[in-house]
């Protein structure tokens, strides 16, 4: 097992990073972030992971009683990052009454992160968000930093805000249901930082490649059913517990050295 | 005359107060925000205004060999506060190749200073906004506090940033043309501080409010061509020179209080 570790951004240890930490995420939400009401936001592809199932049923157990809990699904894909999905969910938390206290739970990956984000900065002028990144590349990149963002016709990310999360909730199990096409994404991410700031991390690396790539290519296609639609879904399982303590070191200096760059840019400007 | 008084707000001295000050807005905005591309963004009411058609001219005369000024105009009213109009602007500036280092210049009231501060506040992640009310109430009011929004069929204000702006460039000379129900409805807000906050500004009020009355009510309306369009326009033409001294006070007495109260709320967050 690996431990869990806070990592400082602009001075608060908001950046926490575990394996299997789903009790650990909603205790830290529910006592850091006291709310009426939290919003969890997903893409309908972060739905069928069984481990957010286990979220979910986890947070409604530990939800005090003079709170709620809201639950709200997009459809996934770059070409839904956009204004008028922004919209939507914005329509849909006034429609239910959200104000200046609610927490949004963006769970997915860059896409979401930055989308939801970015709702969370203009809702209300601005509420709380926490981060949970799923995807190798939100975790190591796209959560850290607290840039948002949609698109538009007219290019990627030109309308959006900075926005600091209240928390950012790496936890590596939901790798194991990770598309291989992401996890090697989010692997150029990694190597990308780890060849311009530690040279032993990216020995690391060349090192275990070979590892990393077997065990990702020999991830077994599982079928899940949904509890909440019925439907049985195809879920890659990869086994993480088996790279576990290389992927946590990588994933946690990755986000070491962004969460540092982060607080510096903003301490010289 | 009344002398040109620069207010703080959050620690720097943004907010200028004067009584025609067209030459000191241009060479504020070009001198201490220097871009590439200057966007005024205003409603199609306050085009007509002839010092506004002068304010353009002296600032087109005044832009630098680099610089380009661009102008767009938005239909008036609270309806058009919307996300869709935000849209259209931000697809213009898109079109037109505007950067991070554009800045905005929103001409108008609280409608005007509301939309475009939230335009500016997520172009890009957030791009410099000037911000130069030309109501009552957008000078003592809706311009101090960077507070930005839209209107939602849901409800107003909704969704928003707080996004402060560069300089807050208050000119008394916009109060000659401003109708009869605009100049009351700013006067309650200047009544509602003074009465608030400042015994001898409420004495002022209420010793002068038949001048003030007297003043607004014989405004004379006047024809004037608009050089753009062709078109004659019908204008409200107070003489606020007749009650500058009364009316400058009162002005710049509010902004003090509303920017000491920003400012000290910023200190307590």
């Amino acid at each position: 097992m690996v431990p869990l570790e806070k990592i400082p951004i602009l001075g608060k240890d908001t950046i926490h990073v575990g394996f299997n930490i789903k009790q650990h995420m909603i205790d830290t939400i529910i006592n850091d972030c006291k709310s009426s009401t939290y919003v969890i936001i997903n893409d309908t592809n972060v739905a069928k992971v069984p481990y957010f199932q286990e979220f979910v049923e986890g947070f409604e157990l530990s939800l005090p009683e003079e709170s709620r809990l809201l639950k709200y699904a997009v459809n996934p894909g770059e070409q839904n990052k956009t204004r008028e999905t922004k919209e939507r969910i914005e329509d849909y938390l006034l429609t239910q009454g959200c104000t200046r206290d609610t927490v949004v739970i963006a769970i997915g990956g860059g896409v979401i992160g930055d989308m939801i984000g970015f709702v969370a900065s203009t809702f209300m002028r601005g509420v709380r968000v926490v981060q949970i990144p799923t995807s190798l590349l939100s975790m190591v990149d796209s959560s850290i930093g607290g840039k948002t963002a949609v698109d538009t016709p007219l290019g990627k990310n030109f309308i959006g805000a900075f926005w600091q999360p209240s928390f950012v909730l790496v936890d590596i199990k939901w790798l194991e249901s990770l598309p291989k096409r992401e996890f090697i994404n989010g692997m150029a991410e990694v190597i990308k930082t780890a060849c311009i700031w530690n040279a032993s991390e990216f020995d690391r690396l060349e090192s275990n490649a070979d590892t990393f790539l077997d065990i990702v290519n020999n991830a077994k296609i599982i079928q899940v059913s949904n509890k909440v639609t019925g439907t049985v879904d195809h879920i890659s399982n990869t086994n993480v517990e088996l790279m576990l303590e290389h992927t946590y070191k990588l994933v946690l200096e990755s986000i070491r050295v962004k969460a540092e760059v982060v607080s510096a840019d903003e301490r010289e400007s």
